[in-house]
Protein backbone atom coordinates (compact mmCIF):
# COMPACT_ATOMS: atom_id res chain seq x y z
CA UNK A 1 0.00 0.00 0.00
CA UNK A 2 1.22 3.55 -0.56
CA UNK A 3 1.04 5.98 2.81
CA UNK A 4 1.73 9.83 2.44
CA UNK A 5 4.06 10.32 5.30
CA UNK A 6 4.87 13.86 6.29
CA UNK A 7 8.31 14.55 8.06
CA UNK A 8 8.70 18.51 9.68
CA UNK A 9 12.09 19.36 10.66
CA UNK A 10 12.73 21.73 12.39
CA UNK A 11 15.54 23.95 14.11
CA UNK A 12 16.48 22.67 17.79
CA UNK A 13 15.04 24.62 20.22
CA UNK A 14 18.48 25.93 21.87
CA UNK A 15 19.86 26.80 18.36
CA UNK A 16 19.18 30.49 17.05
CA UNK A 17 17.30 30.46 14.38
CA UNK A 18 18.36 33.79 12.37
CA UNK A 19 16.07 33.09 9.21
CA UNK A 20 13.07 33.20 11.97
CA UNK A 21 14.83 36.12 13.51
CA UNK A 22 14.52 37.89 10.06
CA UNK A 23 10.80 36.94 9.76
CA UNK A 24 9.63 37.84 12.95
CA UNK A 25 11.05 41.52 12.47
CA UNK A 26 9.66 41.69 9.05
CA UNK A 27 6.02 40.32 10.47
CA UNK A 28 6.40 43.34 13.29
CA UNK A 29 6.91 45.54 10.05
CA UNK A 30 3.49 44.89 8.53
CA UNK A 31 2.13 45.73 12.17
CA UNK A 32 1.49 41.69 13.36
CA UNK A 33 2.82 43.05 16.72
CA UNK A 34 1.17 40.17 18.45
CA UNK A 35 3.51 37.63 17.36
CA UNK A 36 6.67 36.49 18.46
CA UNK A 37 9.68 33.77 17.89
CA UNK A 38 9.10 32.36 14.89
CA UNK A 39 11.22 29.40 13.77
CA UNK A 40 11.16 27.98 10.44
CA UNK A 41 11.82 24.65 9.49
CA UNK A 42 11.08 22.24 6.59
CA UNK A 43 8.23 20.28 5.82
CA UNK A 44 8.80 17.41 3.69
CA UNK A 45 6.00 14.83 2.13
CA UNK A 46 7.00 11.57 0.59
CA UNK A 47 4.67 8.62 -0.95
CA UNK A 48 5.94 5.93 0.33
CA UNK A 49 5.07 2.50 -0.59
CA UNK A 50 5.28 -0.04 2.41
CA UNK A 51 3.18 -3.03 4.00
CA UNK A 52 1.78 -1.13 7.09
CA UNK A 53 1.78 2.14 9.06
CA UNK A 54 4.89 0.93 10.51
CA UNK A 55 6.76 0.01 7.71
CA UNK A 56 6.41 3.43 5.94
CA UNK A 57 7.14 5.19 8.98
CA UNK A 58 10.51 3.10 9.49
CA UNK A 59 11.31 4.03 5.51
CA UNK A 60 10.60 7.92 6.55
CA UNK A 61 12.70 7.87 9.43
CA UNK A 62 15.61 6.09 7.58
CA UNK A 63 15.65 9.00 4.58
CA UNK A 64 15.13 11.45 7.52
CA UNK A 65 18.05 10.14 9.66
CA UNK A 66 20.49 9.56 6.60
CA UNK A 67 19.76 13.01 3.88
CA UNK A 68 16.42 15.14 5.08
CA UNK A 69 17.43 16.36 8.97
CA UNK A 70 20.67 17.12 10.00
CA UNK A 71 20.56 16.16 13.52
CA UNK A 72 23.52 18.27 15.42
CA UNK A 73 20.86 20.97 14.57
CA UNK A 74 17.43 19.76 13.71
CA UNK A 75 15.19 17.75 15.17
CA UNK A 76 12.11 15.95 12.91
CA UNK A 77 9.11 14.20 13.36
CA UNK A 78 6.88 11.27 11.16
CA UNK A 79 3.16 11.92 10.70
CA UNK A 80 1.38 9.93 8.65
CA UNK A 81 -1.37 11.68 6.31
CA UNK B 1 -3.10 33.62 25.84
CA UNK B 2 -0.41 32.50 23.77
CA UNK B 3 -0.93 30.10 21.34
CA UNK B 4 1.52 28.41 19.55
CA UNK B 5 0.65 27.92 15.81
CA UNK B 6 2.24 26.33 13.13
CA UNK B 7 2.09 26.80 9.29
CA UNK B 8 3.04 25.00 6.51
CA UNK B 9 3.60 26.22 3.53
CA UNK B 10 3.92 23.41 0.46
CA UNK B 11 4.17 23.88 -3.31
CA UNK B 12 1.05 23.56 -5.54
CA UNK B 13 -0.04 19.85 -6.19
CA UNK B 14 0.11 20.94 -10.42
CA UNK B 15 3.63 22.54 -9.85
CA UNK B 16 6.85 20.98 -10.24
CA UNK B 17 8.92 20.84 -7.18
CA UNK B 18 12.50 20.48 -8.07
CA UNK B 19 13.93 20.56 -4.99
CA UNK B 20 11.72 17.34 -3.94
CA UNK B 21 13.02 15.69 -7.85
CA UNK B 22 16.29 16.06 -6.30
CA UNK B 23 15.78 14.99 -2.93
CA UNK B 24 14.07 12.01 -4.64
CA UNK B 25 16.78 11.10 -6.42
CA UNK B 26 19.15 11.05 -3.57
CA UNK B 27 17.00 8.71 -1.39
CA UNK B 28 17.05 6.46 -4.62
CA UNK B 29 20.82 6.47 -4.45
CA UNK B 30 20.89 5.80 -0.62
CA UNK B 31 19.14 2.69 -1.51
CA UNK B 32 15.32 3.97 -0.18
CA UNK B 33 13.91 2.68 -3.43
CA UNK B 34 10.19 2.17 -2.26
CA UNK B 35 9.89 6.52 -1.83
CA UNK B 36 8.31 8.48 -4.47
CA UNK B 37 7.21 12.33 -5.05
CA UNK B 38 8.69 14.20 -2.45
CA UNK B 39 7.61 17.39 -2.31
CA UNK B 40 9.82 20.22 -0.09
CA UNK B 41 7.78 22.81 1.54
CA UNK B 42 8.42 24.88 4.45
CA UNK B 43 6.83 24.92 8.56
CA UNK B 44 7.14 27.99 10.19
CA UNK B 45 5.86 28.00 14.31
CA UNK B 46 4.83 30.73 15.76
CA UNK B 47 3.78 32.29 19.26
CA UNK B 48 0.75 34.46 18.87
CA UNK B 49 -0.98 36.67 21.87
CA UNK B 50 -4.54 36.46 20.82
CA UNK B 51 -7.74 36.19 22.93
CA UNK B 52 -8.76 32.88 21.51
CA UNK B 53 -8.12 30.45 19.18
CA UNK B 54 -9.45 31.82 16.16
CA UNK B 55 -8.21 34.74 16.95
CA UNK B 56 -4.54 33.40 16.62
CA UNK B 57 -5.72 31.52 13.76
CA UNK B 58 -6.77 34.53 11.55
CA UNK B 59 -3.63 36.62 12.69
CA UNK B 60 -1.23 33.23 11.46
CA UNK B 61 -3.18 33.72 8.47
CA UNK B 62 -2.62 37.49 8.02
CA UNK B 63 1.29 36.37 8.44
CA UNK B 64 0.82 33.65 5.88
CA UNK B 65 -1.01 35.85 3.23
CA UNK B 66 1.13 38.84 3.28
CA UNK B 67 4.74 37.66 3.54
CA UNK B 68 5.34 33.84 4.17
CA UNK B 69 3.36 32.36 1.15
CA UNK B 70 3.09 33.56 -2.27
CA UNK B 71 0.17 32.23 -2.93
CA UNK B 72 1.03 31.80 -6.99
CA UNK B 73 3.19 28.88 -6.22
CA UNK B 74 2.12 27.59 -2.55
CA UNK B 75 -0.79 26.88 -0.66
CA UNK B 76 -0.67 27.58 3.01
CA UNK B 77 -2.57 25.57 6.10
CA UNK B 78 -2.94 26.32 9.95
CA UNK B 79 -2.97 24.27 12.87
CA UNK B 80 -2.65 24.83 16.63
CA UNK B 81 -0.61 23.55 18.37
Amino acid sequence: MTYTVAINVMPLKDLLDPQGKAVLGGLHNLGLRSVADVRIGKRITLQVDAENEEAAKAIAKEAATKLLANQVMEHFEISIL
